[in-house]
């Protein structure tokens, strides 16, 4: 047994909803699980009646049958379980837990806006309207591929895009630092075919480079992006983590979009991992992104309508201090989709229209047609 | 139509393999569209006859029938796809591919030794053997715990472990900057306290504080450990980064251990996410992992003995040019499991009992039997 500990705790918890497997009886045995797995990892038993045990120990605050072998597990931590750093937060809520059989994180509940670990979007709806002089209408992306082109075409292929209104020209999520188009050369070149395109007919269209780059050289990266003239940066937290999203969103001042790539193995499964609405709308959301991409269903992801719906409603939900975000929807969708996306997501949505913007053969044509669509909806 | 674009490429690929759910005729047709979404992500019949399409595109090696639903794709990528970084090379492997229904990442397959990229472990089971002056025996670790203890208890609590022979003493997962016990306090509390029992007993304890921690603070909370005398660290690559972990190997100069917090979501699905000797042995050691921590069966985990025996396996086959690494075996065990498991997994092996050491009242009589059973191996 251990000596008793006195802890100074503010007594403010945070909540993590897990979605449990079994039966009422086997759920709540599970539930107590948890509430030592992810904090003290240690024989309860051996834990005297002290502060730890008071307050370091998850607590079961409801547990609640949603199906007959389903019980939705609300859990609280001491905020202090997190040290105020995302990255504990994120291994309290599902480190360990992670696992284990038949746990799905669902939901997260904080008790106020916690700037320190969860800033929220920098820019989120209204200030991506003004930077886009866009006030009603959805915004419009696209991505520069396919990987293999130089630089040089990419850039033009850029200056082409932001002549015909696109909002946000991203680097496909693969381009990194490949020799057919290092990063230096591709986010140089790209920046100023975009800068040239505004000045010539007014827009505001923005370069936005993908940061996904080895540890050690991702400070370096934003700073060429920044210092080319970039106007927004492209994350990959599934790949350099949550909180390089966290800290590129609180100091590059620019807006930055996150990619879902290699997270899928959260949400394909359905009685572990993590909610889709949770994971790639609220987390991101509630970390830093401004904008949320995920698959459109009807596409070659296998997302459902209410999936789609779900993820879309989490990026915008009201929540105390922190902006909505907005849901980005992508995944080898055509113009011929811009209708009926609008109408599923309302128009605070950014559209991402990638290859199928080059049938045809006139790819500044298809960008202009593309925001013809949205401005239908100004 | 794009115009022809000439690549300069070595020719040199390396090989993903996935474990496709579906017909025989589904699982080509997914295979063909895993070539194009893991790489140009774009509608490959606007790409001319050129280089993009000979060497970028995703090629199929082989389409293995290994049951009546399920199909093993080989599918190689140029080296260049992944631009010689480690982040890049994810994304190529399974960045969208995650997303889809029915794909598994079950094994890599390299041309050589790819320094830049993967490493390997620094110092692998002989270096390690030769630092604890343990040429035969498992090696013994145990984790600082639980949450909520001060750094003054938590350094007594190493002291005692130290005295009785434990060769790795780890922060707990979850010591991160908690209030009770501050990362720099903690880390040099311990470190000292291991150290004057070194010196007392002549044992080579390492203290191993656990780098979970915010982006930006990151090089310097290594840099702390490294001053205070740390002797190796403790990395969780699932939410700082694969290549976190890498770029740590490279430049402490420590051995390093990988925890696998909140990377079960890769490996709890049996259609989807990555294979469990894939991830949590042979990525982590091509990385940089020196031991590899998974979940021994038998305990709160739901690993099979046949997953512990395949990721131990991924950890040390031979490999040309890279270090094997040690399967480190952790998950509620007590003393009394110590023989069946080294009968399981050889004396290659490091063993981690946290939380039982407790059990009994005396940690130091504890650490001493521990270290009794080990040697009996010698």
């Amino acid at each position: 047994m251990l000596t008793p500990t006195i802890l100074e705790v503010t007594g403010e918890r945070f909540v993590a909803v897990y979605r449990l497997s079994g039966s009422p009886a086997e759920a709540r045995e599970r539930a107590a699980a948890i509430c030592i797995e992810q904090t003290i990892e240690f024989p309860p038993d051996l834990v005297p009646d002290d502060d730890i045990r008071r307050h370091i120990f998850g607590r079961i605050e409801d547990l609640i049958q949603v199906g007959p072998q389903t019980v939705d597990a609300r859990i609280s931590y001491a905020l202090e379980t997190a040290g105020l750093e995302l990255p504990q937060l994120l291994n309290v809520l599902f480190g360990n837990s992670s696992l284990l059989p038949g746990i799905r994180l669902i939901d997260v509940e904080f008790p106020h806006a916690l700037p320190e670990l969860l800033p929220g979007p920098q820019f989120g709806v209204d200030r991506l309207r003004g930077l886009f002089d866009a006030p009603h209408r959805p915004l419009l992306a696209t991505a520069l591929k396919p990987m293999g082109l130089s630089a040089r075409a990419l850039s033009e292929m850029a200056g082409q895009l932001a002549r015909g209104g696109i909002d946000i020209i991203k680097d496909d999520h693969g381009l990194a630092n490949q020799p057919f188009a290092s990063y230096t050369d591709r986010v140089r070149s790209c920046a100023t075919a975009i800068g040239q395109a505004n000045e010539e007919t007014g827009n505001r269209a923005v370069y936005m480079p993908s940061l996904n780059a080895r540890f050690d050289l991702l400070e370096e990266r934003a700073e060429v992006a920044i210092e080319a003239g970039a106007g927004a940066l492209l994350l990959l937290p599934g790949i350099t983590g949550f909180d390089h999203l966290r800290h590129v969103a609180e100091t590059a001042g620019l807006p930055i979009m996150a990619h879902p790539a290699f997270l899928g193995s959260y949400v394909t499964p359905t009685t572990e991992g993590i909610d889709h609405g949770l994971l790639l709308g609220l987390m991101m959301r509630l970390v830093g992104a401004d904008i949320c991409i995920f698959p459109h269903f009807g596409g070659r992801f296998a997302f459902s309508p209410e999936t789609c719906a779900w993820i879309a409603r989490r990026c915008r939900e009201p929540i105390d201090g922190i902006r909505p975000a907005w849901p980005g929807v992508a995944g080898g969708m055509t113009l011929g989709d811009v209708p009926r996306m609008v109408t599923f997501y309302g128009s605070d949505v950014v559209l991402l229209i990638g290859g199928n913007l080059h049938r045809g053969g006139n790819l500044a044509a298809s960008a202009q047609e593309f925001r013809r669509l949205a401005e239908s909806y100004a």
